[in-house]
């Protein structure tokens, strides 16, 4: 696999992943305000890979400030900061990577200017090898629940396109696939931006796991004729109760698995979960262009021009459908994560 | 709005719903095997209409049969029958329709055979005067499960475009508009073929019925947040213990309405009930060209190349889903319906 984000020569290089499958480019960022247009634009996606991807943003915007005094450019800094904050509400991972940056900065105040510079470089690159890290654990912890010859379905991405590489979601599969299992992945194509279609399809083909593309509408069949033991997604956000914001669409999986007696994990970081929301009806939710729903790649129509469109991009789970929560410390009942946080 | 069917100066002349809604193009059918092709091919779809349509290839089929005696005419004939009744597995209508115009054809062995191409297509405009006339009772009866002020979410295009006109679930939805009730309209925009986007939206635009398009994986999301008060679909084939087959996606739909606790309901004519389909497990469920689901419109991927897919353009929704089926004749409980035939 390609990297999803990478510090290359000065600049964030991101995979442009609105331009996938079709062509493997890459964004060469050299400056923050690039960085938050990719968030923002779709560029990179996915809660842990936003995460880094801002992190990263905040050190390139701390090479490019001209201060001389600590205060001056702790002032640049936040409004970088707050910038970043501002590209997209629902994944609390933004914020997360954000206010850790900003953790580094207040304990650098001391050093020279060109070390901090440095050492903010130092701590984005660390989220992002973390984030790796905290995937292939939960792989590890993920995989046992998915059994020889299983077929697992998964919404959307949470893959290593939505990290910093191997997945959430897609890390547990990835986990079971490199343990020998024999398993298959239904992938929702996952309307209005196929992230499915476009990402989970081209990334599990890459590593030849066996994957059928679906249109989100299908999945509800094919539970009910028995072609589905698992469900796995990934989440943008999770309430101190265990609720869950993902993509939408992520709840009528659930409430569907739920019908069927089928099992419906969520694959996180603990960076994902969020105790200051308490439940999910506290989590914002993005709205987005109606052309995302009225055209294909905004440039293809499929419905009437000036038709009312409502687009919401994430929708909310609520603990009582989610059988597990997967983290990097291990498998956890949604009830029982805040608890855990403590530990 | 124009019509979607119609025998006119010897042929069949269809709106070709394939282009909707950037182009209003008609397409003039003149012998049966551009009828059966457009039936294959989409250019019509919906229940009702494909089994209008098959009626109007039979009679246009007749026309040109050079046959002198009767015996080498029906042979001629039941071979157009054979042909039209191979487009589309699912819709019973289809085979309904057929099965009509054959026995119009036996009750005409003694006459004239000028005489009976003539009466072929005048039967044919009856099946097509008669859809309209069901549709608008089909109306009236469901328009009354439709309160003032209330959201109702529909799937796919059972509308006048799935009809000879005025529509089943949508002429339901017409018949309280019409009676001046202030109602909205969700549409799903029913993927692959995008029937809800492309046809439901328009047909509602041009009829000034307020309409807000989905996508498919939003319904339940807008279900859990209290904005639909009820669910009408159409129907492919009604089996004889009431389960229905209905545009893919309808399952999940009934699945999430029975969770939120949302009436469901399908709008269909009679001709839909198969008493020979004991249950929905019989029902051939057709699978369509992989290319409806990797690419948009056929030419527009949206997919990897060479990925597999599963296109089933139909689901089945159990009898037990179902809060009642609107009938030309009144509404129903789908285990009721047999019982009802009998009358």
């Amino acid at each position: 696999m390609v990297p999803t984000i990478e510090w290359k020569d000065g600049a964030v290089r991101l995979l442009d992943q609105s331009q996938l499958p079709g062509k493997v480019v890459f964004l060469d960022c050299r400056d923050y305000l690039t960085v938050a247009r990719a968030i923002k634009e779709l560029v990179v996606r996915g809660a842990p890979a936003i995460g880094v991807t801002a992190a990263m943003g905040v050190a390139l915007g701390a090479q490019s400030i001209k201060a001389v005094s600590y205060d001056e450019f702790l002032k640049a800094m936040l409004s970088i900061c707050d910038c970043l904050a501002a590209t997209r509400p629902t994944a609390v991972n933004l914020f997360w990577a954000i206010e850790r940056m900003k953790r580094t900065l207040s304990e650098l105040q001391d050093r020279p200017m060109a070390e901090i510079k440095r050492l903010l470089v130092e701590e984005s690159q660390r989220i992002l090898d973390e984030d790796i890290a905290l995937c292939k654990a939960m792989g590890q912890h993920g995989a046992k629940l998915i059994a020889n010859g299983q077929t697992v379905l998964t919404h959307c991405n949470a893959g290593a396109l939505a990290t910093a590489g191997y997945g959430t979601a897609l890390g547990v599969i990835r986990a079971a696939w490199e343990q020998g299992k024999q398993i298959q992945v239904i992938a929702d194509e996952t309307r209005p931006v196929l992230q499915g279609a476009r990402l989970t399809a081209w990334e599990l083909m890459q590593d030849k796991i066996p994957v059928t593309l679906i249109t989100d509408n299908m999945a509800g069949s094919l539970m009910k004729q028995g072609k589905i033991q698992l469900c796995i997604v990934g989440a943008d956000r999770i309430a101190a109760n265990g609720d869950v914001a993902n993509k939408i669409g992520t709840y009528s999986v659930a409430v569907l698995a739920k019908a069927h007696g089928i099992p419906f994990y969520v694959a996180a970081p603990y960076s994902t979960i969020d105790l200051k929301t308490k439940t999910g009806a506290e989590i914002p939710i993005e709205e987005r262009n109606p052309l995302e729903v009225t055209t294909i790649h905004g440039s293809h129509p499929v419905a009437p021009a000036g038709v009312a469109v409502y687009n919401p991009a994430f929708d909310v789970t609520p603990a009582e459908l989610i059988t597990g929560i997967i983290t990097e410390r291990g498998v956890f009942r949604p009830q029982d994560l805040a608890a855990q946080f403590a530990c």
